[in-house]
This record gives C-alpha cells, sequence and structure tokens, in this order.
C-alpha cells in the first residue's frame, strides 16, 4: 500500500481524484527563506492548460493553485508545503454510463482488480489530471534547483510518428505544440487535426534536457539518478519508455564510439546524458519520454464490463487527441522533483 | 546520501567494492518459512559467471554465496537474511595505472566529483560485479514470487544491432547468448568476435517477460509498478532506456491500435505489457531494458587524470566484450525484487 | 529535512500553521472499502475542544473536518485521503508583539536555529494546533484497526502530582477531565482552578490501554512497535517520558517478579505492558506519556529576543491550564496510526 | 514487515542471529574521507564486552569487528560500510532443552506468533547479542557526529532502585558499573551480588548526555529528534521507559518551574534537555533510559511450551545480573545514530 509519495528529503505527495472536490500536493521537506507566491506556481500549472491547440480537450480547468501552509510573509518557512487545487467544471453525469465498464487503454480494469471498488468519474485517481498536482509541486522544486542555477526545458521531439529534425531552443515557445523545429510542428497539427476527425488519437515523445546541473547528483546503486529519473517519468500515465543520452541507439553502437572522450574542457560528445554510473558529470542532461496515444477515443472499441460481459464502447466527452504538449510541464515537474530531491541529498554530507 | 537499498516491505541492500573483501546483500523483509538453501542461490549466481562465450572475460570468479543469517535449518525465519560473496582472484595491481585516470565511460569521473575519494581498484563500487549481490538478493525474492506461480524469463533480443526475429523459448537455454533466435545468436557471436578483434566492444537489449503475475500489483501515484520496474532495470550501470509493453512504438501507434481490446478471456493484445495506469493487470508483463557497450575497451581513448591533464588510455585487464548474456540474471532479479515488494504491499491490505 | 510523514504503509502526512489558512492531513495507503464519513472523524475532533473545563482555553475552535479524496459514496477506494481543517478565529494580532520574542518553553527559540525564520502567529507549526490534523487521521486509523477488534482507550492518570487512585471505565467519560477515578478528578479541577489563578499551568500523565490487539504485531529490531508507539507518543510536543508496561518501575523490580508468568490461558501478570522483544504478545498494551505543563503562563517569564536582548515576557493570549485531557485523544490517534501501520505490514507476510 | 534498518540518511540496518555464523550491520550514507579503521569499532566493542564484574556472564566474546566495504587506504568512501562480527564460542546446545520453551520476559513467544517459526538458539533475533552490530555501527556514527565536536558520554543512574547521587564525570571510567557514584557504586556491587545468589536479576536506569550538539537538528512533526531518540532507546530490547529532560517529573511541575529562563548566554535550567518542540536548542541533551531486569534468571518460573503446555523453566546458561552496565554504549550507539542522521538532514538544506 501506498505509493503517492516520491522523494527522500525532498518529499511530494499528491492526492485527488479527477472529479472528486479537490486535488493537491503536500511538499515536505522545501528549504527555508526560498520566495513563493502562488504566481510562481500558476505559470506552470497554465502552461499544462488545454489551449487552442487542434489536440486540445474543450473541458477549461481553471486550474487556480492555493498554498495552505509552509510560506510566510512570501518566503518558505521549511514545513510542509500544502496546495490545493479545486476541481471544476468537472461533469461527472458524463462518466455515469461508464460506472461498470473498463475501458480499453485505461486503469478501469487494473484499479478495479487492486481495490475491488473505484471512482469511476473520469478515471478517478488514474486520471491525468492527477498531474496537475505533480506540475504544482514541481514549480516549487524549480524554485529549489534554480536557486544553484539548474534549468529544465522540456519540449515536442515527436508526434505521431512525425520528428524534430533541428533543434532551435527560441522556436519551442513559438508554436503551440513546444516543437523546437517550425516545419515539423506544422506538420505535426496536421497529424493530429488528421487523428481528432478520425475519432482517434496520437502518441508521440517528449525531450528533457537539464543545464547547469553540477556534477556529483545522484546515490549508488540503487537511487541512481538516472533509475530516479526513469522512476520519476515513467510513473506519468502516459509514458511507456524512457531513454537517458543515447538511449536505445548506445544499444547498437560500439563502445569506442558510445563512450564520450573527455578533455580538461569537459566531455566531446553526450552520449551518456550528463550521467555516469547513476551520478551527474556535469554536462547536460538528456532524457526521452515516449508517450503512448491517449486512450480515450471516439472510436468504437471492444471491452467488457464488471462482470466480464462482452461490449463495445466509444469514449465521447472532452479529451485532447496527445498527451503532447500539455504532457510536457509533467515531465518537466517530476525531472525537476528528482533533482531537488538529489541536490539536498548530496549537500547533506556537509562536504 | 544513502541510495543503496530497494523496496518498501521486501528491502534488498547491497555492499561492496569490486576489489574489497567481499560484496554481499541484506534482505530484511523476506517472509518466514520460506526453503531456502544456498544452492537456490548459486544457481542464479552462475548464471552471471563468464563463460566460454565469446563475450567472456577471462576473469574467474568464483562467486560462491554464503548466507550469514536470517534461515534455520533450511527455512527463512522473517529476518533479515546476509548473504556474502567472497571477492577472490581480483587483481588490484592491475589497476594501479588507473589510480588516477579517468576512464571514459566509466564512473571514475562521477564518483570522483561525488565523493572527491574513490576505490579506483576496478571500478570500486561501481563495478559490474556489484551486480553480484542483486542476483544473489533476486534468487531469493524469485523464490518469495514463485510461491505465487510468479515467473521470470530474460533472454537477448539484439546484440550490436543483430535482432532475435523469432521466438523459442527453448532456444533460449541452447545457445551460449540465450538468445530465442538460434540463427540471430550465430551472426551475434560473428559479431562479437569480430569486436574483440578490435579491441571493441557492444551493447543489446535484454527482454523480460513475467509470467502468472496476479492482476492488482502496483501502488498509484508515483509507485507505479512500471515506474518500479523502470527504474529498478535503469539502476544497473549499462542500462540506458528501458521499455514497457510496446515501448517506444507506443508513440507510433494510434490509440485504436495501442489499446488493447478486452474480453471476457483476457486482451486480444498486449501493447501495454500486462499494465495499466501502473498497475498490473494479469497480462504477461513485458519489458526491455538496453544496455550500453561494455565501456573498458582495448582501444586508445582520449581522456583527462584526476588533475584535469588530457592524456590517453587503453583499458586492458580481463573484459567481457559485450554485458550480455551475464547481464540477463541481474535484470531478472530486479524485476523479481520489484515484484516480491509489490507483492507483499499488496498483501498488506489483507483483503 | 523533511519528517512531517509517520508510517510505512499507513502513512500520515500532517501540514498547517496555527495561523495559516488550514491544517490537514493526507493518508496513503488506508485500505479500501471501509465506511468512512466526515462524522467519523469529527466525533475524535470534537474530544479535542476545549469544553467548559476549567483548563480548557476560551478561543473556539469548531475544527470542521472535510474529506477532500480517497473516499467514494461513502467507502475508502485505497487512495490517498486528504482531511482539511480551516483554521478560523484566529487572532493573529495577539501574537505581533511576540513576533520577535522568544517564549520560554516553546519552540520559537529552536525554529529561529534551524529555519532562520518563523511564523511566530501562535506557534506556527510548532502549535499544539497541529495536533488538530493528527486526531483526524487517527479516527481514520482508529476504523482500521477497529475492524479487526482493536480498541484504544486513553484517559487521565494524573495532572499536577494528583494520581488516579482507582479505575472505573465508565468514569472516564462521566467527568470532564477523563479521569476514571471520580475523587482524584475532583482534586485536579481544584488544582487547575489553583494554577489559573496564578497565571501557571500543570502537567500531567496520560495512561493508553489497547485491547484486541492480535499477537505479531512489530517488526524486529528498530521497528519494533514499542519503539514506534514510544516514537509516535514522544512526537507530541508536550511529552516528556514515555513508558511501557511496569516502565520506569520496572526498573527497580527483580526478574523473578518482573517477569509475566505465562499459562495456556495467557500472562498472570501484564508488566510487559503487552509487547516482548518489541512484538505484542495479545495481551493489553499499556502505554503512558508524560506531559509537561503548558509553557503560555501569565506569569512573567525571564528571556531574551531574536536579537539576543534580555527581556521578560508575559503571555496573555488565550491558552488551556494543562494539555489534559484535550491531549488524550491525540495520544490515541498516534497510537492508532502505529498500529494500523503495523497490522499492515504483518498481513504483508500474506500467511 | 522489514524494520531493520534505522535512519534517513545515515542508514543502519543490522542482521545476524546470537548463534548463526555471524551477525553485521550495514551502514549506508556515511560521509566519505572519515578515517576510520577496525580499531575505531572495536573500542566500543570492548566496551560492551563481559568483564570481571559481578553482574557479568561468563560467556567469552571476543567480537571482533571486520570492515568488508566503505573505506579505501584508511577513509570512508562514501559507499555502505559492512561491519561483520563472527558469532564464536556459541554453545547452541545449551538451548536444546529449550526449544518448545517459551521463557518469561523473553521474545520466544512473541516471535513464534509472529513468525510460526524461530531460532530458538540463544534467543536467536531477539538476543541481546544482536546489539553488537549497533554498538559496531554506533561506533561509525560517533566519528561522524565528533567531526562537528558532538560528544555522548552514557553512565549507571540506577541499579536495582539504588540511585547516583552525585555526578563526578571522571569517577564513571573508574568503577565497572560506569557509575559517576562511586558510593552507589558500591552499594550497586553488593545488590547485583545479592541477586546473583538468589539466582534473580536487576533492572536499573542509564543516564545519556550529550555534548557539543548544534541548535537546530530534529524535524517537525514525527521526527523530532525527541522523538527519534526516543524510538530508538526503546528499540533496545530491555528498555522500558525513556525520559527527555525532566521527563516524568516534569509532569509534576508548574509551568513556571518547568519553562527554562531564556538568557543571552543561553537557558538558566534545562528541564527540556536540550530539545524545545522537537529541535535541539544546543544545551546538552540529557535522556535517560528504563531497563527492565534481565529475563534469563535460574529461579524456577511458571510457563507453557509451543503447544501451549503448562510447564516450568530455569534458565540456566552464562548470563548477566543486569544488563547494566553492557548495556550503556548500546545506548550511546542508538543516540549516536540518531544524532548523526539528523546532522546530516540539517546540512540537507544547503544554508
Amino acid at each position: 500500500m501506498a505509493g503517492n509519495t516520491i522523494g527522500v528529503l525532498f518529499r511530494v505527495s499528491t492526492w485527488g481524484e479527477s472529479h472528486g472536490p479537490a486535488t493537491g500536493a503536500v511538499i515536505d521537506g522545501c528549504p527555508p527563506k526560498i520566495d513563493l507566491e502562488e504566481s510562481d506556481i500558476q505559470k506552470d500549472l497554465d502552461r499544462r492548460r488545454p489551449g487552442r491547440r487542434p489536440s486540445a480537450s474543450a473541458r477549461s480547468e481553471p486550474d487556480r493553485v492555493r498554498i495552505l501552509s509552509g510560506t510566510f510573509e512570501g518566503k518558505t518557512t521549511g514545513t510542509p508545503i500544502s496546495l490545493v487545487i479545486e476541481n471544476r467544471d468537472a461533469r461527472s453525469n458524463a462518466y455515469e454510463d461508464l460506472r461498470d465498464v473498463f475501458r480499453p487503454g485505461h486503469g478501469d480494469i487494473s484499479y478495479q482488480s487492486k481495490y475491488g471498488i473505484r471512482d469511476h468519474r473520469g478515471g478517478g485517481r488514474a486520471s491525468g489530471r492527477e498531474t496537475a498536482a505533480r506540475v504544482a509541486a514541481g514549480a516549487v522544486a524549480k524554485k529549489v534547483i534554480g536557486r544553484q542555477g539548474i534549468e529544465i526545458i522540456g519540449y515536442t521531439l515527436e508526434i505521431g510518428g512525425i520528428s524534430s529534425r533541428r533543434f532551435s531552443e527560441r522556436e519551442i515557445g513559438r508554436n503551440s505544440l513546444c516543437c523546437p523545429d517550425a516545419e515539423a510542428a506544422g506538420r505535426m497539427e496536421a497529424a493530429l487535426r488528421q487523428a481528432k476527425s478520425e475519432g482517434d488519437s496520437l502518441g508521440g515523445i517528449v525531450e528533457i534536457r537539464v543545464r547547469g546541473c553540477p556534477a556529483g547528483l545522484g546515490e549508488p546503486v540503487f537511487d541512481r539518478i538516472d533509475a530516479d529519473l526513469a522512476g520519476a517519468l515513467m510513473s506519468i500515465g502516459t509514458v511507456k519508455a524512457v531513454e537517458v543520452g543515447a538511449g536505445l541507439q548506445a544499444a547498437r553502437m560500439k563502445g569506442s564510439r558510445c563512450n564520450d572522450p573527455i578533455t580538461a574542457e569537459g566531455f566531446l560528445t553526450n552520449h551518456a546524458g550528463g550521467i555516469l554510473a547513476g551520478i551527474t558529470t556535469g554536462a547536460e542532461i538528456i532524457l526521452r519520454a515516449a508517450c503512448k496515444p491517449i486512450p480515450s477515443i471516439e472510436k468504437e472499441q471492444q471491452t467488457v464490463d464488471v462482470r466480464g460481459r462482452p461490449m463495445t464502447v466509444t469514449v465521447r466527452g472532452r479529451h485532447d487527441v496527445a498527451v503532447i504538449p500539455r504532457i510536457i510541464p509533467v515531465c518537466e515537474a517530476m525531472v525537476a522533483i528528482v533533482l531537488a530531491d538529489h541536490m539536498m541529498r548530496q549537500q547533506a554530507a556537509g562536504q
């Protein structure tokens, strides 16, 4: 049991169901005397909101965060920070006919197996809505690591099999898909429109880079920072694969190529993705999270109900066509939380 | 700090450096009254030993395990099981000229950054030798989950870019590369011989399947079983990417294809890899771990020493050409440890 | 850092400052399908409220709890239960002149040392108000262990040096001090009135008995159940000593008297307090928590301010004269939380 | 399950049964570059050995510790430190007739309830022998906190109801009972001789003082340092009560007396025992642990066997008459481990 907490020293616990009164996070272990206002958090939450993108759902989620504890006169006090986001505009009735149905690709069937009871409304705890709390907590983590000059940027590497071919950091903020390649972004949008018209959905790949991370973060042997980062990214419902540095391609390289040559100025290549033996080297950390297509689709699907009776289902409601780009701040949040935790663990040695 | 322990209820801690007197594991939380002899563990340790394969190192590691606590008259007692493997045949002198050198692709440089001190002999704590303790602990985990009928099989999916094309389970035990495709195995062996002759090394991909796993294992939202499995596999030094089910390919599917249709008899496909919303469904669990090539190569490489002075290095010693197949029992061990832990967590609800 | 969470499987995290917008608890790991309404929790919260007792403060705290997650149609779902209690009637201005003053016996000075910042209003996180969240979480824990027939009763053993001499369980609910000895209760009330008139405060001892606890709860060697219970009780701000069974008196017994003789029907005495080698025996668990007098007194006291300048302070505000009996449900809550956690840990072995 | 580990960052796990091949500890999280030799540990282990005192058992336990990992050229490396102590001179046959008998005051009956199996030889895991591993780990913790000038001294406050009346620190090292009052020590020895002649045993109280502890250690609200210290001391099998500062007496004081007045030079009294709101103040930490008499006595006792059949038992073997003074280094070790952990947790904030 338990399992809704991540971190050793910078600990984040989230709670909340999709259609309950609210969702939230408690951050225990945030260092004191860090400037923190609700607006610092709101910024990232707004990035998670559905926009005018072709991939967006029609559900309007204001996601207004409140800080209920842990700050005093605009600064953290070192005590737990409680963040709450009320759930508004949740039309539970839309889910009433799904009460006893297992939607394919969703956690309905596995939650039922596990608990023998579930809040079916909007996926309950297994809903993507839960990630709002992660983003809120991640915004606090970003402030913690930001003090040390660590910066995280996430962007769209691929959607529906269409890849970014070039990397313009400025471009990321310019197109609605957060794609560093404007041309690819255009083709991705077309693919999303096409999928939407088919009542279908698309997957994709998010890439995350971490800059300014000091060498020495990560612990042998199970709490390696790549292990913790992989676990954190894989804990996002939509993620089915995680890569570090060269990732899968490393398996196809020879050692003489994969090993990054070391010079007095740093590494000549970065196949390691900034991590050696589970510990950061000071080079840029590079991570990729592969996201499956959103399981809620309007196309008819074959399934069973709670009693095992065969049936078909078409999931209407207001759903995105792809989790990207909304999942990007979630990925960033998970990375920020892991880094904040490991930064503090490393400081604990008091050197 | 800390980080050498994995698990919440079935907790495994490992210790030991490559060229210290011994390496070992302590398992805390193993249920009582399970039959356990040293030979149960030795079996898996022997699978990790270098063999006569072209990929093998010449170092002969007997890896004899001793159980120092936690069993009584051949059965576990519920108290911590201490496993110790003496390090023999460790020729530390071979490493003396590497004392101040950072080998590319190794943890030398990151450990130095982290701790400001390191046991350079054979990689110290960052050595692959550490995985012997994991395998030993994993053998105990296998006994725990075996009581519930859970079975794990790992095998070689790819080496040096050469893929298994067919799956014959019987074949896995027949060739020295543990490859389910005899023909591919032959080509892999040739590639390994070629790399060896070049003083180079190869990477590859291990696939792990779990059968008989009950539905309901895994905890929302951070301790999802796929998150824990991914973290556990990524904690193996050589692993740079982890996939669950369709993995990276899921990012290129449409929802209508990726979603596994549900019938009264189970799922029609298994793109989910046996896990939905982080909780097992009862279907086969499918995982893949992509391993980078072994960084120790005889080819000359560019690097620096502890003082930052440029130099070249050629790593002689007795090294494997690829971590596969020796890494397979390590992957299995990590999976077994995670499953044993989650099995116990699920039982805790007492339903 | 961190430290606001207790438990391994039944995990309780609390948050909130005395004069912030709210205080609350998140319970992660509560088994599913347990009936749970806000009224179940409100009952215990109401026992913590100040009453018409001579020991009571004039602050009226309605302490209305809301369940924000983790239940569905009146039953727990196995996901985190978020409990929130708004802080009303908190007159922060009353504390403005204490902003820079360290009140003797309070955490003002230690929090300032630790964090370099603190919410001075009403003691901030160190306030007794924080225990409301514990009581709320404890009420849930009581439901969990109640299913197994475990029952906890706490009562007043001593106030201001006046001891209960006899034990009438019915009497506990009859007098406002929750004292099992009506005659002693009368003398305690007189002592409280006297202390109040002097602008002073009193301490006392709470005794807690646990009935129906199965044998076998508790883990060797650090997570013994007596260790966890002692830690949990000592984590209440006011507690300065904890005893199990014969407690301090055990140190003055001979072995032949202290050892509880065992018969087929159970133990003939209970000096062990229901725990042997850190594991429950099935006998009644007996615990005592010694509470110091409330540090907020109207009498003038010698102290310094944040800059170390000597001064005197008289703490006005609305304070109790003694933490007893209000602390009793807090002690019960801590015991319930520890027992729920250990009950689940024992079930995890799946025997 | 699990439970043989203590600490968050400075983590100590122990393993081993009284009559197994060895007992040991793994320390994960020890900072690097601390001088550490086996002799540093041996010193404390030797203090735990039975001596020529009237309270001593005749069993001669050499308790030779070996460091198997985590140091390199005489310094810690930051990786896990594995300590092993072989069990020699363990005469298991002496216990053969106790195989099915529950010794009163021992964990025999509770272990049997919990696990359904137990290593009966010498108490197995519940034996006092387990504390050797704690002492070994505590010696390492002392080195960690010693770097910051923290010093721990434990001594005998009371044995068999005879109290130390005066405190001469020099005297502690001079008499075999580690009693700061020579005259009391003499009377304690007489009492021990008397108890021995009666085939009985005595309890007593250990007091521990911590000097040089910086202000600011301890975490709200559950991991208060007094909570962790109380839990750690109560986890020693023999301890039935723990006091901090004024302890039980605080319950009988008025607030005006119990509150320690604060001056620019520090506190005028120390009823708080150096801890306010669970956080150290910089004043001396004062703790007391009340130990029950050793349960192994030669006097005939009433009990049952595993099948519930009534019988009598006389425990022969080689037992101490009192755990004091051998338990003193164990108490010190537990305090040192908790302080090392909290010191590192406080450093983690990186201020």
